[in-house]
């Protein structure tokens, strides 16, 4: 049912140096499905994450944020699918800690140096005793080529694991990043989407793989929505192995800081993109191009007004130019002194709307061609300001409905 | 389709004194169906309404508003349904505006004593002519008890025409108020649904009939959600014919003011939830109740965000007891202080959740039975302040999709 996505090569996932990644079926929902991922982590790397926004965060965010904050070496990542652990008060937050310290014991480090992640169904209890009985299984089968079987392990409705991978020179080194991840449904990130884990072995300061990833997420995992959810358990995380035959990126001035923030950007941008192809039920991947703002955070308000709207994502899947819809949806942004006058409506290279109102030109026909395609670019021109925004939805279609009224059963 | 609404008996509809309602065929849209209705106020009734908070608000909504100021006699209102002049620019505008003219010539006043309104299509050119055409045979229907035929008149994907009546004792006069709705789908009212009228033979003063409306509103039209998107025709008027023997209410401090204001609300409150009952493709009612916030606003947030998830609709809709999705909704309604550790949350008497977390006792076939019925009590409590508020919405389901997915063809 994805648009236009299929699961990635192995081959084209490239190791990177410092990190190795262990997979097991350790039962946690479902039986016979990969459904726990390790991720070990040399000395010396760095990891910076940016978090879900909201207030009923999961009890490994919690955890997650604390261990972040006092250790500086973390060891591993502790990745479980089948059981959100969020909306489980005390009994949670023990559960999640367990899982740190039963790694911790099985790695020889302290459990703070352990980040652990989950993502699955919310409010049920975390059968805590089958993932740490899991944990040995993950370590035996770390590898550094194992990033196809880790995006399968974290996934929950996906219906195609998702991973990306480049290279980018930094000076006289060639730098990788590869990255997973994971959501389908419940997927409005704010600062962070369900699961993303990035990977580079280059070497950079620890306060600026903070802004990189802060950066990547801005116009990646927050510039997606499919329906409007903000998940408890968003976590976006980017590792820096150090591992890369470089000097350290110390400052945010030089083009080689440039160069990985773009990298991880376009790795970041791929990942996030993926999730709304393989939205539930999508048949349509939607490019919202907002331009000509004050500043971008109105533009970002018209995307997530047109992305929201149940309307106009029906329309989309009837391939239905309705496209009053969009209008109407511009119009309820929340942009208080929005002048409509001015504003211009495109899908593709079609002028549909020209100051406010149907353009004269524009036939019917012309959007029924461009509503037919799977993948369509719908661009507003507000005419009041010089920034833009580019963010991806999807269409709303009789799948959403089945596969979220199914999805415990 | 409608959860428990069923069309009311015309006879319980009570003429309001001063106020004559008109129907008609006029072909706007499609042959052979209610579409125009005109009414009729006798001198010396006084209007008063809220509307679409949508920037671009319709052609219709911007002269309504122009004449409300305008004119403080205003002679009738005429309604359309099949095109919402909405999107349509100076056209649209011209359009309305003739609608205007033409209706004064036939009733011998000036245009700007006529409120037009519009409801159906965005974007599409009002035939404007055909409801010129129109109006005459209105007139000739005009008639006191006409408000169950006005109630179908003003239908687009209702399935069920929607009016209300009631009778209410002000000093020593019995003061009836009945009114008329419609909506089904882009239901998100922002200080006003799609199109209400209510009418009143109380004589009340302008800005009190002001202040009503606004009341009536805030705890009924703006207190429903189906889907999350705000009209751009939004209107709900309120009319006081004044024909009722009765002194002038003038000020807002005696128990006068207070009758008419909950009966009004009373009214309006049935419309707004049979709106909800009506809601594209529901199968459930849900009533929310949020307690114990600091202030109402926030108690709406909260109740907004639960009334538009995606995933809450859905598990509503599949009668599956999936409550952390409501967890979740509460967590990103965006109150920025939110303690989670304190909300309570009960599905009918059903305590599911305390403290954040489960409720230790909550089994899920407690939940499951619940889920099950065709009206739903979603109950929060959120422990931070003594505010309260109720709000309506129903779930999402494949008809929904259906709907509007084939709204147009």
């Amino acid at each position: 049912m994805a648009v236009n996505l299929s699961a990635p090569d192995a081959r084209s996932l490239l190791p990177v140096r410092g990190v190795m990644l262990g997979i097991t079926e350790a039962g946690v929902r479902k039986a016979g499905r990969k459904d726990l991922l390790v991720i070990r982590l040399d000395d010396g790397a760095r990891v910076a994450g940016v978090f879900t926004q909201n207030r009923l965060c999961a009890a490994p965010v919690i955890v997650t944020r604390e261990h972040l904050a006092a250790a500086p070496n973390i060891c591993a990542l502790v990745v479980n699918t089948g059981n959100a652990n969020a909306g489980t008060g005390a009994a949670g937050l023990a559960h999640a800690r367990r899982t740190c310290a039963d790694l911790a014991a099985l790695l020889g480090c302290a459990p703070s140096q352990i980040l652990p992640f989950s993502t699955g169904v919310i409010m049920e209890p975390l059968p805590a005793e089958r993932i740490s009985a899991g944990l040995p299984a993950c370590l035996a089968d770390l590898r550094a080529d194992n990033w196809a079987n880790a995006a399968q392990a974290i996934m929950t409705t996906d219906t195609i694991p998702k991973a990306a991978s480049r290279q980018v020179t930094i000076g006289a080194a060639r730098v990788t990043i590869t990255g997973i991840t994971k959501g389908a449904g419940m997927i409005h990130p704010n600062m962070a989407t369900m699961l993303g884990y990035i990977a580079t072995d280059a070497r950079v300061a620890q306060p600026l793989l903070q802004k990189i990833v802060a950066q990547a997420a801005q116009k990646s995992f927050n510039a997606i929505t499919v329906d409007g959810d903000t998940s408890t358990n968003d976590s976006f995380m980017l590792i820096a192995s150090g591992a890369a035959d470089m000097p350290e990126i110390k400052d945010e001035t030089g083009s080689d800081y440039a160069e990985l923030c773009a990298g991880v950007t376009e790795v970041a941008g791929e990942l996030a993109r993926a999730i709304v192809r393989d939205g539930e039920g999508a048949t349509k991947f939607i490019t919202l191009e907002i331009e000509g703002g004050r500043d971008e955070a109105e533009c970002r308000k018209v995307g997530f007004a047109i992305g929201h709207s149940p309307l106009v994502k029906t329309a989309f899947f009837a391939s239905d130019p309705n496209l009053g819809r969009i209008l109407a949806a511009i119009g309820y942004a929340g942009i208080d002194d929005l002048d409509v006058s001015t504003l211009d409506l495109y899908l593709d290279d079609v002028l549909v709307a020209r100051g406010g109102g149907r353009n004269p030109a524009y036939q019917e026909a012309d959007g029924q061609r461009v509503m037919k395609q799977s993948e369509i670019t719908v661009r507003v021109v507000l005419n009041r300001g010089k920034q833009a925004v580019t963010m991806w939805t999807c269409d709303l279609s009789h799948d959403y409905v089945s596969i979220n009224a199914d999805y415990r059963s």
